[in-house]
């Protein structure tokens, strides 16, 4: 809950700490795994903030596209409750994972059940389950989120898409493992190649911002007040998000930022402030475990300075 | 945020939810671990909700003392954050520990650095600090949690005490690893010794509602308000305590309950609503998680119904 | 060594304790994670023994063929050995694996480095080698195998072969996860068909016990002299063979039989005695470790009665 | 089997593989864990062999005591099979451990049974067993060592036994954590003082290749022909001994020398050829597995140009 009633200067709290984070030096590194990734301007910086009443605000580049990698696992997660509802949870859990986010071991341990719809495991049973459901799922993924951030210019990166595939072993061991123990219904590959068409999808800052705002608002698209699902689904994700939704730093996050948060390998995190507002960072410099420096530190900075917290 | 902005009648509903939860019949079972907590009638069932205001209410049996188990561990947390600071975070980590809470593991792969406070290990290396840093550490945390109670009539149960010593080898054995990577300062003994006492403390349903009012209340006492801890480490406590306080179901605690919390398994469970109230459940019978059955129902009915989440 | 001096009358000595088993119940259960495998007749019972003179004996149904499964493991590994020498320990390990056969943990763990070559992810390793190594590695391994055996007749079923392939995620979990550790060179499908015909090679127990003499003959087949691997790499695959070749059950093996042996989960165990011969059980009720039971029971009766034993 | 059947001359052997490694760079590490063993002058080296036939041979500091360590393990663990028989095996499994020789994973997932009696916890529990059955354990395993070494001039190092109870909070781990799974019977600092007794023993390489000389002799002494334990027991400690042995490189040596052996961190190791010898090499300096590294060198040098293998 806000201490202060009145309107805040969101546009110049956010200018103050891009401004102030920009001269900090960091040693991030940005993620190489696949080609498509390497090739990124590292210097690249910016932060969008939109209310739940649809005022935006941005700073640095915050209107250029970027990939947003793990944080669609959100947009997947929320299609698929929308589609299957509750019979999700017997197929993934919600606990934090405690191990780093491409490890086997629990998976094997759980037999086949991933921890969490956040983890590579857990978006990947997501996926499967859209393929169940829906006629077209990547193009029909595709219309979720564009209308999600009221914009119909998003898209895959088919580039990114074909060099996850070719890089992408670990996942193809996860799906197999759980294809082993019965949790996977379709052709693995065709789980693949949605998960992958999933982990290329490009965003602003502020379409990514715009798009979260429905977990800020209780379900509901602040533009039109179409209600996308429940209050309580929109509650519940936001629990997921906030235990799961970090890795193995998700403890960390909630401890020093105390909101909500997703992160991607491809420098981006947005956070979310219930009944608020959401808000988007993108440096594409990493720490050690894989999340945003400059992300972690501005989100840090500004939840301190707006007494931003659910706690 | 609340949805009301009218007073609730808190004892109404909670008055309501458990009449409605004692009528249902339960699977749970007494923890037996030790014979000291074997002894307690199961059927044993109380709530009690304080609001910042100091409001208190208070259903069934509300104000019979219990064995309140690991919740204590809060307290010598919140004790060894204000003699030490951030410091303590060198020695132990914030992060969900997915696994079950007696595991070594994980300790003996992280090299002694408990994943966080709120497990055993964890537990242990707080009380290592407290005896570093007190004189008399078993008196002094006595009446540290006489003061966030207000009240004088709080003590160690002496037959619980000697009855976890007679079997606890298993937190024996964390203890010796820690040491082993020189991660527990003090003798062993003394460090176990300190810890049964902190898990031995009985409490009322009440009593506990209105100790973790600081939480609630920014780390302010709320009839005298003197300020305990600092706003911030209130709120990062809380968010330590919602992604550990309940072992392996923490990230189901804050799905179904979406407020942060902390549970025993003398079958006590204590929840925070941030700025307006803290709530105690005490029903014997456990889940197979550890976490009271009754305690866990009510909590979830009671956040649905007063729209109490912080997400 | 043995401790008579004079020849053994080993035909009366298996058809002794063939009966004396044959009349014991045994509780066992026949392999059934693949159909093909799953049709076996469960009381069929043969053993054979050939000595390094090219003496053969066998009892029961010990010319039928059956399924050897993992026996095929010292095939591909015998024949890797031959192709590329030491250069093989670069990419698999000789090491226990202390785990159940099909466990990931200690892969991911190991970095993609299998424990030894004898556990499903070191085979699938070994026959990543054999396609780098040979111009058809399905008809070279089989043409090495019949060369062994002295027999031409001796084929993949490729019911069994494509019975694997459909319920084969597991290993395909294995090879994905060693491809993005790049320790698979090949195509993924490429090796694990390879894998599954290796899997699927189908032989008496007589041909077995005819294919292991090399290891009891210091490399060198029996019946043509010709040195086929080095007496050096003839003595360490049989000290491979006895510390990995039960799965989780090697050590109880080498304690209970005392020689090298290697089991299927078809219900094949073939044991080498040094200098003297090779002995094969056939029985598909398996023990809860994998290993046929019966064909436990044979060869300690047999070792004992023979004071057969490398100890 | 000896492919020599005229007696050889091991003196001259061992001169020649000892002058050849003795002018070999080594750089392993002298064990630090402890003051008192970090204390050894790491130049230190000895070879010496006994037959069964009671020849003995010697070369370098093979008469000069040394701490021998996880060698006493076989010790105890004939010791408590002359006691209690196969019921020792219903507490210690006889599987490789595959796993680092202090790790307590293994442990709490298989419920407090050791691995094998050759790592640490399992011979924790044999000395509980020793406890259990003596009268004056700590007396009685001296003197059965005595007996075994035809010597009575060996005798714990009290200041070894300190320096081990001083850091040995990972076997008080250990010792605890059985405990709890009701494996222990006896006092947990009773059983940790006879484990660091027995750790502290000292010998000389030719009092340690006489008293291995059981092993090697169907487990009769060979000055006196007394039956010490059954031909049986004797091979299959011979087995345990080759699975288990060398920690997490057991398969490393039964495929570098072909023999069982048994390794401490004092820098012994002491290996045996059933039927023939028993040889024992000191040299402080330890691999990044904490085992002798001149040790493995001279034992795979000798076996070769012996050609002495199980195998």
């Amino acid at each position: 809950m806000p201490l202060y009633f009145w309107p805040m200067n969101y546009q110049k709290i956010i200018n103050g700490i891009f401004k102030e984070v920009s001269e900090c030096k960091d040693n991030g590194i940005v993620a190489s795994y696949i080609p498509a990734l390497k090739k990124v301007n590292p210097n690249k910086f910016g932060v969008s903030l939109c209310t739940i009443k649809n005022d935006c605000f941005g700073v640095g580049d915050f209107e250029e596209k970027f990939s947003i990698q793990s944080i669609s696992k959100v947009f997947t997660l929320t299609l698929a409750l929308k589609l299957i509802g509750v019979k999700l949870w017997k197929r993934v859990d919600v606990e934090p994972s405690g191990d780093p986010f491409n490890s086997l071991v629990q998976l094997e341990f759980e037999k086949g059940i991933p921890r969490n719809p956040l983890i590579n495991s857990g978006a990947l049973v997501v996926c499967d389950v859209l393929i169940s459901e829906l006629k077209n799922p990547k193009k029909e993924l595709l219309q979720f989120v564009q209308k999600l951030a009221n914009n119909k210019n998003i898209n895959y990166n088919l580039e990114v898409m074909q060099s996850e595939t070719e890089h992408g072993f670990k996942n193809a061991a996860h799906v197999n493992l759980m294809k082993s123990f019965n949790n996977i219904e379709n052709d693995v590959d065709e789980v693949l190649d949605l998960y992958y068409h999933m982990c290329s999808l490009e965003m602003t800052c502020s379409e990514l911002a715009t798009s979260f705002l429905i977990f800020s608002n209780g379900g509901k698209l602040s533009y039109t007040n179409e209600q996308i699902i429940t209050r309580s689904a929109s509650k519940r994700i936001n629990a997921t998000i906030l235990t799961c939704g970090f890795y193995d730093e998700s403890g960390e996050f909630a401890f020093r930022v105390g909101l909500p948060g997703k992160s991607g390998v491809g420098g981006g995190i947005v956070a979310i402030y219930p009944n608020e507002y959401a808000i988007t960072v993108w440096s594409p410099k990493l720490n050690k475990n894989g999340n945003s420096l400059k992300g972690m530190t501005v989100l840090e900075k500004f939840t301190t300075k707006t007494a931003s917290s659910i706690f």
